[in-house]
């Protein structure tokens, strides 16, 4: 990497918006979980951004409480490959569970969506934190959470090797001789593990970028363990810049540890911004966006991340009940930090729900574009972050208004690019390909 | 169905083409199963041919030995993904194994590419021909030919039953009152069968065609019985008229003995082209293709249909080995119909090892365009096929010399149509979307 950290930006496509109402809001497009000509107007829009990358969330498991956005919403593959042919630049990153999945067929989708887009393919890979998302796959029981990072780990190694069947250099279809490809170029990979048997090779090629991205959102202690050995980048959330720092620091230790440049693993946080022609009328779009929750929804929502536990049942003005370790086996870190904060600010139930709903930390930039350009640049120089996933609460108005606004500013700042500097997400990244596993660091110069 | 029967066509998108050395011949794309490029420009010339939809095949295991287009090519559901982000109106169907996958996921997959196509999207179910695909999958052992199909009836039981999750029109999406969905038109589906159990619901809305079109290409006992009850359409080889007239017309009466309406189940052979402006030229198109292949590929060919036997073991100029059941277990009908020919016509090893790589069968037609179209409207109008699959040998030009030559005089004749008649794949072929299994009869006329 070069000595001067670049700033890299990416963003959410979350439907109508980030908010669990924001189907509500005047200017948010309702349907736009499952809305193709909406989705595609956001990636340009991110495009003509100079954005490093679309990142779509996922999720397994639904019932009657889940909010609107995730009811009805595309399938992550589907969507990037659909985003990447509306785009020539962008990197486009899809959720895609680990748990709940075969190395074999989710390697072959993420090359192929690599082949097609060119090299801007990136897996966020997760462990499906919901509990019920089992029954949805024929398994009798969610396995606990560290036991889904140590199959996510052997998966992932499994995938890795997967994507190294075919040396870069492996086909030479020489019409005149006949000959298709090299056979030394080719490589089984007979993986028995703990969890896998694979025995390979894929049947396509070693893509443009070796391996597509590897993103990791857990901020567990497993998570954030795994996270560190294997993710070119972490999507995270903090509340404050001290917390952001914190984690920072702490997972480029444990890069460090791992044996890896810690430049090569990039730190993202969520931030969400409202911007406005001066502050007031920036407060006044996120007051617009609180209004639009009502109290049934917010505990619906808080009670999804407890195992879909009912709320209701509990008085509304009291403090936070206890409810045991619910929700521990999946969201491990969401929970711990609403329970958190629900004790640091002393905050009622119906507090809490609402706080949680319509978030107004830290990480929640409300102002002026130049104002919110500040908060960016401060957590960037802080090193709380190497860039941004942007969490908009409401779609397309809080991506087009940080297009049009913010980005213009970073770019005059010099902390911005203004065009893309190369054709992939690695590219733009600054991250090498990585090298073939089957192919010795001598050969690699002529390999590559 | 109208009265009248309907000329109904589609083609195969497989890279440099059909044949197993297609890659060699001086026009064709020799990279053309990783080239994305290449692809939309087939999809746009099929489109411009008003064909009625793109098929993309598939396996998923290969070895040394595997055909050139097989060993690196795309995933097919991100295949189709993109290529109906490059088209409007053509169905893009895609292969995918109810043998390794997951109905939630393929539920899912296909609903997302039906509603990012607006309607267009088609599964061609297989059951994994390929015994050793079980070492790509954490598998011992693959099933047995007849338990596949039963595997794949539950399957696809389940996968229907998710597709009718939501209601047509489950979603209100009122901004005033808060409903954005109508709670009594979303259905769990609780299905625990023999081989499946999932919960539901799905977390995608019906799609534009209800249900995707189900293409099934079995030809075996076990493989004809469940495409009868299960598939819209049919996707068959036959060597001679008479063969398909036969097929054609047992298939119509498995469907109708399982008390469907059998106009409602298409039938759909494979048959290849040679174009040329006289029958003389076209004939030389043929032999420049039979001299593309050699010996040792065109016995490693034949061997993959009998779980990847090497008959070079073999005199080559004797006949054709007794090798067993080898293989019956995954190509069934395949390996029935090789040694039929080997008996039928005498033929050595190396004859019929070429014999099939490079079919002159009467599903060849070889000729001018008025031959061609002539030997189609024979097979229309003798209900041998309601339409064809297009197996072009050579890619691009099979499909361009078909599209520009062929299917003018089709149209002449009133045979085949000169606009698409509607935006979807369903609507192009003249079928219903399906009813919702959690919708009465009565309630129908509303919901839809």
């Amino acid at each position: 990497m070069a000595l001067k950290r670049k700033l890299r930006i990416g963003t959410m496509l979350n439907g109508s918006g980030g908010n669990m109402s924001s189907w509500r809001h005047p200017k948010a497009v309702a349907d736009g979980s499952i809305n193709i000509g909406h989705y595609r107007k956001l990636a340009q829009k991110a495009e003509e951004g100079k954005l490093d990358f679309l990142f779509v969330a996922d999720g397994l498991y639904i019932t009657e409480q889940t909010r609107p956005n995730l009811l009805n919403r595309f399938e992550p593959i589907t969507l990037i490959t659909a985003l990447a042919s509306a785009t020539e630049h962008i990197g486009v990153v899809a959720t895609l569970s680990t748990t709940y999945s075969e190395p074999f067929t989710v390697a072959r989708q993420f090359a192929s969506v690599d082949h097609i887009s060119g090299g801007r393919a990136g897996w966020n890979v997760v462990t499906s934190p919901l509990e019920k998302s089992a029954a949805n796959y024929n398994k009798g029981l969610h396995p606990e959470h560290d036991l889904r990072y140590k199959i996510a780990s052997e998966y992932l190694e499994v995938t890795r090797g997967l994507w190294d069947s075919w040396e870069d250099d492996a086909f030479i279809r020489d019409k005149e001789s006949g000959v298709f490809f090299h056979p030394e170029k080719l490589h089984h990979l007979h993986h028995k593990g703990e969890f896998f048997s694979v025995e390979g090779p894929l049947n396509i090629g070693r893509s443009p970028q070796g391996h597509p991205l590897i993103f990791q959102a857990g901020s567990s202690e497993a998570g954030m363990s795994f996270a560190a050995r294997e993710a070119d980048a972490i999507f995270t959330r903090h509340l404050t810049l001290k917390d952001a720092q914190k984690f920072y620091k702490d997972v480029k230790n444990r890069a460090d540890k791992a044996g890896r440049d810690k430049n090569d693993l990039f730190v993202f946080p969520s931030i969400t911004s409202f911007v406005g022609e001066t502050e007031a009328e920036a407060i006044e779009k996120y007051q617009q966006v609180t209004e639009l929750v009502d109290e049934k929804a917010a505990l619906d929502y808080l009670g999804r991340y407890f195992d879909h536990y009912d709320f209701t049942q509990h008085p509304l003005d009291e403090p936070f009940p206890d409810i045991g370790d619910l929700g521990r086996n999946g969201f491990q870190a969401t929970t711990e930090r609403i329970k958190h904060i629900a004790k640091n600010e002393n905050l009622t139930l119906r507090e809490l729900a609402f706080r949680i709903t319509t978030p107004k930390d830290d990480n929640v930039f409300i102002g002026t574009a130049e104002q919110v350009a500040d908060s960016i640049q401060e957590w960037f120089e802080a090193e709380a972050a190497d860039g941004y996933v942007l969490g908009n609460q409401i779609l397309p108005e809080g991506l087009n208004d940080f297009v049009d606004k913010v980005i213009p500013i970073l770019q005059k700042r010099g902390l911005f690019r203004t065009e893309y500097e190369s054709t992939t997400l690695r590219g733009n990244l600054g991250l090498d390909v990585p090298r073939n596993r089957f192919v010795s660091a001598q050969d690699k110069v002529h390999n590559r």
